[in-house]
């Protein structure tokens, strides 16, 4: 069940793409949510809490949306004499939203760069080839996500953390 | 001046591209106001208040955030017999955010399509050759949004209207 809680139209009723998409991943910290997820391969609740800043009621609201459309699913772990708790994973649809995430940190990077210079780079994952994101007529031009990496470059303030 | 209403961190001090394009387009409503701008050629206050049905105020307030950005610039008409008007029209800068709406459009055909069938094609201005977005190694794999349309196919509601 994909809930409301941006547009006018429930999500799922749109006849939109664009505003079915927003209805799921457009809401106030979703974007951030997938970006430590999709980019810095985030999973436990407590990993989103640190980077992000999220109120706990917040994550555990945008989480499950994320879960209940699709773009992520659950999986338990247990570390050693804790109890149970779930961890997060993009989905092969929640995967494909690296395309979208791509495409708004291109035209940050192109129009509103920071101060300090670009900070993070998106590239192959094993040529470290520098990716563009964009419209193609064929699709075999196009890199696959799962060979896609975004890589933090110098002037990011957090290149040297895990 | 990007002010900041999204996010935690300003828009313009954060140093992740992804966080400041949102603190520019991130907004409810922002991104179905550029879809009206970039795929459907609105222009005047009247047109995004037709077909989106936004409050006003809301709309004046989206649209002074997108001038103050860079991604759109004002320009002024003149209707017979009516006072000068402002009409919205988009920088260089906010016609690449097609980038966005493609890829935000084609994450929601392929996995969440709607019951009635997809209602919106990404086209080939000149020859009408489907689209896809994604990443690319080869700049020269893409399509230049000048030639990209965003098409009504006959399941749109409004697949007749002007």
């Amino acid at each position: 069940m994909v809930t409301n809680r941006v547009l006018a139209t429930p999500a799922e009723d749109a006849f939109c793409s664009i505003e079915r998409t927003l209805g799921i991943v457009g809401e106030r910290w979703t974007f951030l949510i997938l970006r430590e997820a999709l980019t810095n391969g985030a999973t436990r609740f407590a990993d989103f809490v640190d980077v992000l800043g999220i109120a706990p009621n917040i994550l555990t609201a945008r989480l499950n949306t994320l879960v209940e459309s699709g773009v992520m699913e659950k999986q338990e772990y247990r570390e050693n004499g804790s109890r149970a708790r779930q961890s997060y994973h993009p989905t092969e649809a929640g995967k494909q939203l690296l395309v979208v995430l791509g495409a708004l940190g291109q035209w940050g990077d192109d129009y509103i760069p920071p101060k300090c210079g670009v900070t993070q780079s998106r590239e192959t994952t094993d040529g470290h080839q520098p990716l563009r994101v964009g419209f193609v007529e064929n699709p075999k031009d196009l890199v696959d996500v799962e060979d896609v990496t975004f890589v933090r470059l110098p002037s990011h303030p957090k290149y040297n953390a895990a």
